[in-house]
């Protein structure tokens, strides 16, 4: 670093409502990923940007900082172009199992570097570790032959991308400094762009399941993150997607590796392959590859033989025999009518007191775990007739799951003028770049 | 603790502008001066404190939780009354050490507990130990012994008073979360009311020499400490007090303690025996003995008394020599007229770069170092003639010493009607409570 600087002197910028020079910002990102600015300092200041902002040019630089504090994978050697989807996270978001193979048979390769599941929204990489076999760790060198050879993967992310976001990220989350719409797209950002990958898909999910439940704040992070890319010189589109009830009809690690098989066979519930062809289409549109229709790789098995090339090549059985819990109980509908909501955020929790999630990072999860809907809303119920099935390992999970569902889902007759009681929101409810 | 918290609700509950539990107040302080909160957890609630605010009833709560979290003394034993004098802090700000002993000699005890300086403005240990074999530390009966013999003591701060505030002070200081006002009221009053004194008197310093440099921020500090001390059932008024220029002719240890000697003598410059007197009229008001004028006691050599027991007591000689910087440079008026403005900070920071203060803490002072006055603001200067002195052991420092005097000096002729172009502020500015 040119210019030397001092934590409090940065601290205290932001503190009054300043803008942080970009010698500040990049000292102040250099220094902590070396331990010169402490964690309590950072602390203060991720409170400060909390609080007061950070402007585009704050951002995208603190980005950038990020994205300077490790190495940064390259992809431009592969024959075909690359493009990478990110998801802010949902229940019942299987999307990247069934999109990566999806978009890799239609030419373009997706280099997904996935994380794991904390809290009530689950973890592609738990999802896939229910394949007998599969592994999530690979090398650079592995996940490269295997994008050339077989055009995606998902893998865990090494430790050397982003490593100050790394850092940071922890930090945020035990000091009540991760709702901050600047560090949450600069976290996100920063991690993609290392990646390499040349476009960039963001799902950001709206909604009593997704982190921002407020559309006005979801657009805010979708527009602050689309910015960033665009600075970065990375193609960057972000999808506003509804995520007030669950998407599909399972949520559970080896539930939903079935449901995304389900819809690679080109069957399975209307709204995944509604978002996967979506998703798709923005993928390749960004990898300038308009030309191919995705919606005819999914009907003519291209993307299932991709699929299954997939888990192989990371030591899967794409037909071995998948998890099921030891346990179920079915949960009955009340009344007769048309469910008219089936909130995302009781679902989500019941998966996850069930075992499909973790509390602590490093906790193992139950791959058979989780919620089978038989009922979504728009769809009829009758009285004692199966709403749910819940999965479990332990079956004295049952009752704290059944306590989250409370007050989560509404059936309502149908009226006598034959009107339908449930109005559904689209799945896509905006699109940002 | 009855009820259990975590960290990251009480941070989330403060960064959201609620007003925080008088359960989550005691949780939170006493966790933390356990280790239980981090110190990264506490910066980041320290910054929301900063920019959210907090209720009159938080402070109190949070002060009281910081005073629960050490001892606490009780003076309830001794044969008269008690009172206390604590300054925000400010250029030649000397008053302790006349004002000590002259409320005692009124007939009210006086337990000082007291800091060293770090910065521009002196520390009143500092000062005293620049006198001949002083110690500044004393056991709690030596200290009981000494209010019940002499009637005054000022020594350092034991480390048992309110652990969590000596803590989360040094916590501030490197995550620039030292200017809330919330903050730095519950820090002194907490150290206050642990003290034990029966009645309380704040100095509150405004200007460019202080802490404070607007009267607002001023007066809503001491409003704050105000009514921390009414709701623990502490007598404490404030005076608000001019430090725009230094209190005095001095600034630096021993020159200062030569000072207060010439004020308990009898003579001192005017501004500083108006300051003790005030400053002691309330203390006895608060101690319930207003029927004694403690003019008089400085007058008749009462108080002088009692300084010369009191530094006798904690083993300095109270005739001896006082030490004197090595070296000393004259600063010459550049032209003739009335000095308008002599302005603190520079004359604060002239002195610490002389080697009267500390950069750091635990570093050593030089106990002859400081500033001399010999021209004060409404006072006459002639070009060329002495306006300050410089004292140091060290003659290389005399160049950055005067670089920090560049600007702080005005002199206006005067002009042709015969008008005084200065203009004094009072000294005392308000009074609050």
């Amino acid at each position: 670093m040119a210019e030397k600087h001092d934590a409090v002197e940065v601290i205290a910028a932001k503190r009054d409502g300043g803008e942080l020079s970009d010698s500040q910002v990049d000292w102040v990102i250099d220094a902590y990923t070396r331990g010169h600015v402490a964690d309590e300092q950072m602390a203060a200041l991720a409170m400060a940007i909390l609080l007061n902002g950070m402007t585009r040019r704050e951002v995208e630089r603190w980005t950038a900082a990020m994205i300077a504090s490790g190495e940064r994978m390259d992809f431009s050697t592969l024959s075909r172009p690359t493009a990478d989807k990110h998801s802010t996270g949902g229940v019942g978001d299987k999307i990247t199992l069934p999109l990566a193979p999806l978009v890799a048979s239609c030419g373009v390769a997706v280099p997904q570097l996935s994380g794991r599941g904390l809290g009530h929204t689950g973890g592609t990489l738990d999802k896939l570790e229910s394949i007998p076999g599969w592994q999530a760790s690979l090398s650079n060198d592995e996940m490269m032959r295997q994008l050339e050879d077989v055009g995606a993967v998902v893998c865990a992310a090494g430790s050397g991308l982003a490593p100050a976001d790394k850092k940071l990220y922890a930090l945020r989350d035990v000091t009540g400094t991760v709702e901050s719409i600047p560090l949450i797209a600069s976290s996100i950002m920063s991690k993609k762009i290392a990646e390499g990958t040349g476009a960039l898909v963001l799902d950001v999910k709206v909604g009593s399941g997704a982190f921002m439940k407020e559309l006005g704040h979801a657009r805010e992070l979708a527009e602050t993150m689309v910015a960033i890319g665009e600075d970065a010189g990375l193609r960057t589109v972000a999808l506003l997607t509804d995520m007030a009830t669950p998407l599909g009809r399972t949520a559970g690690n080896a539930l939903e590796v079935r449901e995304s098989v389900a819809v690679l066979e080109g069957g399975g519930p209307d709204d995944v392959v509604e978002l996967t062809v979506a998703l798709a289409r923005e993928m390749l549109s960004g990898a300038g590859r308009e030309d191919v229709d995705p919606a005819d790789k999914l009907a003519d098995g291209s993307a299932m033989d991709v699929w299954r090339r997939m888990v192989e090549a990371q030591g899967g059985d794409p037909d071995g025999e998948l998890p099921t819990a030891k346990h179920t109980e079915v949960v009955n509908a009340r009344a007769t009518g048309v469910v008219t909501r089936l909130d995302a955020m009781a679902v989500g929790l019941a998966a996850w007191r069930l075992g499909a999630g973790r509390a602590n990072q490093g906790e193992p999860v139950q791959p058979g775990a989780g919620v089978e809907i038989h009922v979504r809303p728009g769809e009829q119920a009758t009285e004692g007739e199966p709403l749910l099935t819940l999965h479990t390992d332990d079956p004295e999970r049952f009752e704290r799951a059944k306590a989250s569902l409370d007050g989560g889902i509404d059936i309502e007759p149908r009226p006598a003028t034959g009107e339908d009681p449930h109005h559904p929101t689209p799945l896509v409810l905006d699109r940002i770049g």
